[in-house]
C-alpha cells in the first residue's frame, strides 16, 4: 500500500474522530463557542482547506512502522492535530494574521477576546482528547504520552516567545534562531511520532530515535521553507519571488547575510525592498554564503531524518514505506 | 488549630512549591518567558500582593478534614493555582484590564503576543503540576485528578464565552447569568475541592458532594460580590460605592432590574449614570426586588454550602473546623 492508499484510509478516519470527539463534550449555553471551534477547523463552509493533518498521519504511520495497532495511537493523533490548531488560533492573533486557509481568521470574525478564549477551550480539548489513550494503551503509557505531550507544549510556548521578541530585536544569532524553530515547528513534528513509538510500547531507545527523527523532518522542512522564501521559485511555492525579502522577513538566510555581509546588512538597513530591487538582495545572499549556508543547513536535516527512518525500520512495511514516502515529498520540494 | 494556624503553616509551603516547581522547568533560550510568568505571580519585585492562595487552600483542607495526607493533594494544589492564574492572564487581556494586584498587568507591561504566549506556557505548566500527582497518589487517581481538572478549564471557557458576549449583549437572562459565574468562578472552585477528596480516596458520593459545597461557596461568593457591587459599604469593600452601577456592569441585581422594572430599564438605557444620581438607581432596584431577590439567592448557596459541610464532616477535625471557618470569613463579608 502507498502512502497515497494510506492516506485514503487514514485521513477520512482522522476527520470523522475529530469531529465526533467534539460532539461528546457540553458546551452548555456556549454553542457559539463551539461553532467557533468548528470554523477553525474547516468544518462550518466549504471555502479552503481543512489543513493537511499531517501531524496526527505522522503519529499513525509511525505506529504502524513498529508494526503496533495503528488505532491505539489515534486519541493522541486527534490530540495532536487540535492542539496544533490551538497553537495557530493564538498565533493568528499573536501574528495579526487576517486570513488562514483562505478564510478570515477566528480573531477577524469573532474578535480578539473572545478568539483568546476559543484557543483556550481548544487546548483544553487537546488535553481531554489525550486521556482517551486510557482506552487504546494502559495508564502508564497514558502518563508518560500526557507528560511528553505538555513538555512539548511548553516547548512550543519558549519557541513562540522567540518568534515575537525577534520582531523587535536587531540581533537574532544564527543559534538562537535555530532553537526558536526547533520549539516552533520541530518540536510538535517531533512529538507526533515519538507518540506513535509509546503506543506501540516501544523502549526509550527507539521511542527518542522516533524523536530525532521527527525533530529532524521538521527542521528540514523549516529550513527549506526559508530557502524558499528567498529562492523559490514562484510558480512552485504559489507565492511571488522572494517574498521573504520583500516583507522583511528575518529567516535564517537573511539573519546570516545580516551577520555576514557589510554590504547586505547596509541595504537591509538603509534601502526599502522592492520589486525592482529584490533580485539585488537576493544576490548579495548568494555572495556572501547564505544560500550555501542554508542550503548545507537543509540537506544535513534532511540526512539525519532520512538516516534516522533506516535505523529504525530497516525491514520495510506498509506503514514505514508511506513514511519514507511522505518524508520524500515533505522534503523534495524545490532545491 | 484555628484556620489562621494552619494558614500559617501552609501558604508558605504552597509559595515554595510554587516557586520550586517552575524552577524544575527548561525555559532555554527563553528566560524572560520565565520572568514573565514570575513577575504576574508576584515574585519579581515587593509591589503589590501575590494573590489569597484560596483555591490550592481549599484543596488542601479538604483532603485534610478528610483525614487524608494533605501532602498527597500539594502536585493538585499547586497545579489548580497556576490555572487560576493562567486565566488572570488571559482574562486581563480579553478585559483589557491595566492593573492587577496593584502592577500593571502582564499584557500592559509586555504587550498582547508575548501575554497570550505566556498564559499558554502558564496552562501548560498547570498541566506538567497535575502530573506529580502521580508521586502522591496511585496511577488511577491521577488519570482521573487529570481528566476532572481538564473539563473544568472547558468550562471556565464556557463561561468566559459567555462572559464576553454579554458585554454586547442587551438581553442576558438570569439563567444564562448564572451559568456565566457558575463556569467562570464556581467551577474551578469545586474542582479545588473536589480533588482534595480524589487525593484522598474517597468515593464519588463523597466527592461529588465536596464538589456541590464548592461550587454553591463559588456562586455564593459571586453573588454576595455582585450584591456588594451595588450595596456594599465602601468602607469595607474598598471600592467606591455603587461601584458596579457606575461601570455599568451587568451583573445580577442589574440584569433583574432591567428585567422587573420599566423604570430602572428607562433610565438604565437613556441616562448617564454618576456620582449625584447613582442612589436614585440603587434605591429602584432595590424598589423592584433585586435587592430582595439577589440576597436570597447569595443566602440559598451560603446555606447549601454549609448544609453540605456539615453533611460531609459531622465529626470536626482541625482541617475541617478550618474549612468551616474560611467558608464563613468568604461568605460573611457585609450583609
Amino acid at each position: 500500500m502507498t502512502l497515497n492508499a494510506l492516506q485514503k484510509q487514514l485521513l477520512p478516519e482522522i476527520e470523522s474522530q475529530l469531529k465526533s470527539f467534539l460532539q461528546t463534550l457540553d458546551f452548555g449555553q456556549s454553542q457559539e463557542l463551539k461553532a467557533m471551534i468548528r470554523y477553525h477547523m474547516g468544518w462550518e463552509d466549504q471555502v479552503g482547506s481543512q489543513g493537511k493533518r499531517i501531524r496526527p498521519l505522522l503519529t499513525l504511520l509511525s505506529a504502524g512502522a513498529f508494526e503496533g495497532p495503528i488505532h491505539d495511537a489515534m486519541p493522541g493523533a486527534i490530540a495532536i492535530e487540535y492542539l496544533h490548531n490551538f497553537t495557530l488560533i493564538h498565533d493568528d492573533i499573536e501574528d495579526e494574521s487576517p486570513i488562514r486557509h483562505g478564510r478570515p481568521t477566528l480573531w477577524k470574525k469573532w474578535g480578539l477576546a473572545q478568539s483568546v478564549n476559543a484557543g483556550d477551550a481548544l487546548f483544553s480539548i487537546a488535553q481531554l482528547a489525550m486521556l482517551n489513550l486510557q482506552n487504546t494503551c494502559d495508564q502508564a503509557v497514558t502518563l508518560l504520552a500526557i507528560k511528553e505531550f505538555n513538555q512539548t507544549c511548553l516547548h512550543l510556548t519558549r519557541g513562540q516567545f522567540l518568534d515575537i521578541a525577534f520582531e523587535s530585536s536587531q540581533n537574532v544569532s544564527i543559534d538562537t534562531y535555530l532553537d526558536m524553530i526547533e520549539g516552533k515547528t520541530a518540536a510538535l513534528i517531533a512529538f507526533s511520532t515519538i507518540l506513535g513509538g509509546l503506543t506501540s510500547h516501544q523502549d526509550e531507545l527507539h521511542t527518542n530515535l522516533l524523536g530525532e527523527f521527527g525533530s529532524s523532518l521538521g527542521m528540514a522542512f523549516q529550513i527549506q521553507d526559508d530557502y524558499l522564501g528567498v529562492w523559490g521559485d514562484p510558480q512552485k511555492t504559489g507565492k511571488s519571488a522572494a517574498t521573504d525579502l520583500l516583507t522583511r522577513k528575518k529567516t535564517l538566510p537573511i539573519l546570516f547575510g545580516l551577520q555576514h555581509s557589510r554590504e547586505f546588512r547596509d541595504f537591509w538597513e538603509n534601502k526599502q525592498i522592492l520589486a525592482e530591487n529584490v533580485d539585488a538582495f537576493a544576490s548579495m545572499l548568494i555572495a556572501c554564503g547564505a544560500q550555501n549556508f542554508v542550503k548545507t543547513k537543509a540537506e544535513y536535516f534532511t540526512e539525519r531524518a532520512f538516516t534516522t527512518l533506516h535505523t529504525l525500520f530497516p525491514a520495510e512495511n506498509d506503514h514505514s514505506k508511506a513514511l519514507f514516502e511522505m518524508t520524500e515529498i515533505l522534503l523534495n520540494r524545490n532545491f
